[in-house]
């Protein structure tokens, strides 16, 4: 399986100019200190600008964090809707079940390889800063509405039968999101283990099926 | 229906002596000002006692806070796994819809009666105090290990075929939670719905039933 986690900074994709530079390095100091903790000092010294520099992209610490939030974001939702969409070809119910394990995987592996950064952004959905809580509700709102839409195909290719999408969304992203915050306390847990569980949970329910 | 919510505290059930009076009264100032905004002043105030009957049963807010959590905790904990195990008696598939649709009512009712608390709860889930996280934490364990047992339950009796409960019971809890919290954001949605979707998301799934 070749899933690229391009919002994963490594060694080896340095930066190509200040303004990537400067994020390249924040997204660090940011997973290390969290949020609040975080100086302008401590993201010169790391991304090794001078402040000059650093102004001349970003007016301030929020505006940079904000900036890394919607990249993740955009790069993390673009990547779970193509693995959907280009498992759903033909149309079956083992096309579909293959396309949302493989968005659960995605995710944990996402959750696994940005450890520190996912938990400062669990940690900031909740917090008093109204700016950074509504761009990640509407981070999560937009990736619902993918689901929505894509279990509304679903619907209409006669694959799936359930009554209200929208809530179903809710949910299941809701249950994974919960599930990738358990994850991280528990990190010897098999994340096939948890692809597993979650798309036979989610796919055939509880209920033994009995053949009418 | 009648389901009692024991934990909201109404005009109607005023506290018999001080430790009660104090219980009380701070369930309200927390859930107005959260708990790191709560002074004990502020607290002193509501109750009416003076510090010398405070710190005759608290040490300190933190102790008070903690006490709260836990009791409250105990009691949904109770009221929930009472819900569920009193109505899985014959072990039909309809009961047991039942069961779990009913148990997704007390919790909606839960959130919405109690809707200032349990933000500051889901709040204080993240926070930076280690003790508080832990018994919520602690709280949120005790409840999926119930679930869990009666998940296996279901499936000795044969009603339920999945393969893992422990990550099913992890899933369902989290997307209950994660549904209640969006719930506090949008008011006007009917408890119905959110009940009947999630029952029907984790009984039945969302692929159709192909009779074979």
């Amino acid at each position: 399986m070749s899933i690229s986690l391009k919002t994963v900074p490594s060694e080896n994709s340095r930066p190509r100019n200040t303004r990537e530079k400067i994020i390249w390095a924040a997204r660090r100091v940011f997973a290390e200190k969290g949020y609040s903790q975080t100086r302008i000092q401590d993201l010169l010294k790391a991304a090794g600008v001078s402040p000059g520099a650093f102004y001349n992209y970003f007016s301030n610490k929020e505006e940079l964090f904000l900036e890394i939030v919607r990249e993740t974001g955009d790069q993390f939702r673009g990547s779970i809707k193509h693995i959907r969409r280009s498992r759903i070809r033909i149309g079956t119910q083992e096309e579909l079940y293959s396309a949302l394990k493989e968005s659960f995987r995605y995710f944990f592996e996402f959750v696994h390889r940005n450890r520190a950064g996912v938990r400062i952004l669990f940690r900031e959905q909740q917090n008093a800063n109204p700016r950074i809580r509504e761009t990640l509700n509407e981070i999560v709102f937009e990736i619902q509405q993918d689901l929505k839409k894509d279990i509304q195909r679903g619907i209409d290719m006669g694959l799936i039968a359930i009554s209200d999408p929208e809530i179903a969304a809710w949910g299941i992203i809701s249950a994974v999101s919960g599930v990738g915050l358990n994850y991280l306390g528990h990190p010897k847990i098999e994340q096939d283990r948890l692809v597993k569980a979650l798309s036979e949970l989610f796919l055939l329910g509880l209920f033994k099926r009995i053949p009418r």
